[in-house]
This record gives structure tokens, C-alpha cells and sequence, in this order.
């Protein structure tokens, strides 16, 4: 990994010609029939997962595993989520860690280590970028960004989420401009020093597609960082609500979908494989139409 | 684990009649020779902190393991912080977990398992309470309730940190206050219907020792949460700065300290455990000479 996180995902983009992040949310309840509960555990979990990836690399930029699931398997589920990283890179994925760490000084720093990969007794793999949230300031995500910029990671930033209650603290305003503005302000600030070739810089922002009209209006406050955007299809979120996220050659964001893609046997019954691959590809193009 | 978790703590502080919470932060570098630079991995990590916790049971209410240092360690670093969680319990301590987690959902609440410790394929210990952060409002924070509600547990939520650059988020004022006190409202309303027969409820507010101001004006807006006091000693806030957030029992706040008596013996020289012992003790009376 040695040209910058966002001129690496912008090759994907367009080697994939896809905006399409698969989010591997490994839900024990929800495996299909080989993997059935688990009932051989991890293994079952880390096979499942790195089946969706081959089943999806096709048609995916990458991929984002979400340490919640790994974390709830067991207390050593997040050495299952390593080797599935692992095995992504393998697949040349793009690999985005949605860990939303935060934390400061010291204890940011062996975060910042710990999600990308760099563990004190030795590594499996390392995340290509990490999602962190703002709510301690500089000294939350500062540390953050030393470590990505050693490894040439990036770093997304929760700014605006999609989930009903994120107004509740994010579109409080004050004189500065509503929080997520502010967030939006200090992404911009810590990204102005980190511009890759392609014009986009290694801190993203989070920025959820249910909420078009505020994403609309942060793509104007933070011109230079890819969007990770959640909320596309089970959320609610079409690729309408997406599209000013894209620049006019089609970069600036990628677009996640968890349950609609890696589940999506569960609506169409079949191979899940097969049912994840179709749900990847409809994805891909759907968000494709909306590129100018 | 069948009473309230705020009576649990209350009756931990009133039997060791100490309001210290000894922070768990296990840094390689930072281990002391039998364990120095822990040559035999997480088994050195792990002996560390089961040494910790037997030199400083008599003079804690509890102990506050850090994920972020446990999760560094490598990528099964959670399973040893639960086996060192699983000890802490036998030597009678409160245990919070000081993770926080924050996310949406089916998300959270798989977040939620894990922090409590009920892992999908099998549980070695469970935290008597976790952290959490609030930025992304009511759907980031009440999976964790109820998890909570289920295990008699305690959720601490984030609400004014002890790092320098806390208030560029968190003192933004609104019309509806500030963000931290619009936080501390949501705890209010969150706790109220979760009041432990001691009078503090299940909902409780990570406060810094820093902010002795805010501390102060905090506990007016929470009159029923326990405060977790971070920001002790080493960063710089003393037992004055803390007296506000206890009431005329002595209840009402844990206040953390970690380097400052895990690696005490950095300062002092001599024996790690007798050090910490000390530095324990000397806290607890610092602590206890400010209870009115």
C-alpha cells in the first residue's frame, strides 16, 4: 500500500467502474443453509464471509466489514474479521473498517493501531481505512490520522449518520453552524494537508443517503473527501438521494449495502452466492445510472 | 449479577468506603519486569493485570478495563480482557468496560452483547457497565439499555470528556443549550425509569475532572446519575475538582485513575503491586477527604 487511500479507491472505482462498498455484517441467525447458525463457529462465520466476497469482488470497489458482529461472536471474533480482511485484500478489495473507535491521547493511538491492523504481536492484514466518530474533538481523531498517514490509509468521519435520531445532536445549531457542519468544517481542515493525486483527500466523511439534502449541501463544505455513504436500500435511500455525492467523472463516494446484498437470498431464495452477485451487480448499475 | 447495577456500585463504594476505579490500561512498553515488555504475550498482559487488581481490591470500588489497549495487543487481545475481567469479578470488584461503542440499530445491539460480554458462542465474564458515545443520538444509545436492562448493567454514556479539545463539539451552544447539556438531558430521561433503590439510576455520565465547572453544573442537570470521572492525576484535576459530583453520603461518582497507580512504580521505584497498592490508597483518602 503506497500511493495514498483515496488514489487507491479511486483505481477501484474505476478498474470496477463501481461505487458499490459490500458491508460484511456476519448476523449468526441470518447465515444460509451451509453456514447455517454457525454451528461449526467462526469457521462457518469466515467462510460465509469470504464467499460473499467472491461472489461480489466483481462488482464491488469494496468491501466494509463492520467489527460489531465479529465483536459479538465471541472474544476472539475480531481475529475471524482479520483473516476475512485478509482475504478481501487477496480479492483486491479496497478494505474500509466500520469501527467508529474514539477515544484520545494514548488510548486513540492503540485504537488507531488496533483498527488498522497493527497489533503488537504481529498482524494478519491491515484495513485500507476506519471509521471514527468526532464527538472528543482533534484529540479524538488526530491519532487517527498519524497512524493512516504512516500506513497511507484514510480515516471517514462520522459527520452526518443515517439513522433517524442523528439530528438529535448533529443538527443542533449554533452560532458556528449546526454540529455536523462544524464536524464537516474540521474534516475539510484536517484533509486540506492530505490531497492524493486525484484530488480527494485520505479523511472521508460519513454522510448517510437518507438525508439528501444535508449531503447535498456537505458535498459543497467538504469539495476534497469521498463519502462513505450508509443508508442505501434496507436504510430507505435510493441513488437518486446519492448523486450529488459524485463528481462529473464519477468519483467521490462509495456506497454501502449490508443486508441487501450479503442476505439477499433471504427475498429471492437460491444459491446465496448467486443472489449476492445479482444484488451487487443491480446495485452497481442502479448508482451508475445517476453518474453524470 | 441481580440488583440494580447503581446499588451493586453503591454498595461496593460503601464497603471499601472508596470511590476509586482503577483503569486498566495495559501498555507493553510500559510493564514492569516480570512482565517487561511482555515476552510471553497476552498470558504476561493478562498477569499484569490480575497482579493489579490484587494489590489494589482492598482500596477500588472497581476497575475499568480499556478495550482499545486490550484490542492493540493482537487481534484476539479482547479474549485476554475478558479473562482479566473474569478475575476482577472473583476479587469482588465492579467492573466498567470502557469501550465506547456507538452505532445504530442491529449494529448496536450486537455491539451491546459484546460489551456486556454475552458473546454468541459463549460468554467467559460480564461487564457490571460499558461506555458509550452519544453523537449519534437515541438509536446509538438505547440498544445498549436494554441490553443493560436485561443484565441488571449500567450504561455511562459520554457527555463532557476530560481532553483538552472536548468542548469543539461538545460546548457548541444551541438554542437548546449546549451539546453536552443537551447530552445530559437525554441521560436524565434515560435514567429516570431505571432508578436503583440508592437513588442513582442505571444511566450514568463519563464527566472529566478537568471541567470542574461543568462537573458542577452537570450534576445539578443529572441529580440521579453516577458520574465516571476520568481526567484524575495524571491529566491533571484533583479531588477538589471532583467533590462537586458527590453527595452528602459520599455516593454519586467513581473517579478513574490509571497510569497513575498501575505504572506508580515508574515514579516510585521499588515493587509494581506495592506501588499501585499506595498509590491506591493514597487516592482513595485524597478522594475521601472531600466528601462532606
Amino acid at each position: 500500500m503506497t500511493s495514498p487511500f483515496p488514489d487507491r479507491l479511486a483505481r477501484a472505482i474505476a478498474t470496477k467502474n463501481s461505487r458499490v462498498c459490500v458491508g460484511l455484517d456476519p448476523r449468526p441467525e441470518m447465515l444460509p443453509p451451509p453456514f447455517a447458525d454457525g454451528v461449526n463457529g467462526l469457521e462457518d462465520v469466515v467462510g460465509f464471509c469470504c464467499n460473499i466476497v467472491d461472489a461480489t469482488a466483481e462488482y464491488a470497489a469494496c468491501v466494509k466489514p463492520q467489527a460489531a458482529y465479529f465483536e459479538a461472536l465471541a472474544p476472539d471474533g475480531l481475529a475471524a474479521m482479520w483473516q476475512v480482511i485478509e482475504y478481501a485484500h487477496r480479492q483486491d478489495l479496497v478494505v474500509i473498517l466500520d469501527a467508529k473507535r474514539n477515544d484520545i491521547g494514548s488510548t486513540a493511538q492503540a485504537y488507531a493501531s488496533a483498527s488498522f491492523g497493527m497489533h503488537w504481536r504481529g498482524s494478519i492484514a491491515q484495513a485500507d481505512a476506519v471509521t471514527v466518530n468526532p464527538y472528543l474533538g482533534c484529540d479524538g481523531v488526530e491519532p487517527f490520522l498519524e497512524v493512516a498517514d504512516e500506513l497511507h490509509g484514510g480515516v471517514f468521519v462520522l459527520v452526518k449518520t443515517s439513522n433517524p435520531s442523528s439530528g438529535e445532536l448533529q443538527d443542533l445549531d449554533s452560532g458556528a453552524g449546526k454540529v455536523y457542519e462544524v464536524v464537516a468544517g474540521l474534516v475539510k481542515e484536517w484533509g486540506a494537508s492530505r490531497v492524493g493525486e486525484c484530488g480527494y483527500s485520505s479523511v472521508g466523511a460519513v454522510v448517510g443517503a437518507t438525508y439528501p439534502r444535508q449531503l447535498a449541501e456537505l458535498r459543497e463544505l467538504m469539495p476534497q473527501s469521498v463519502f462513505l455513504v450508509p443508508g442505501y436500500g434496507a436504510q430507505g435511500g435510493g441513488a437518486e438521494d446519492v448523486a450529488a455525492a459524485f463528481d462529473d467523472d464519477g468519483l467521490g463516494a462509495i456506497v454501502n449495502s449490508s443486508r441487501g446484498i450479503i442476505y439477499a437470498y433471504r427475498e429471492t431464495g437460491g444459491d446465496f452466492q448467486k443472489a449476492a452477485a445479482e444484488a451487487a451487480r443491480a446495485m452497481r448499475d442502479d448508482l451508475n445510472a445517476v453518474i453524470v
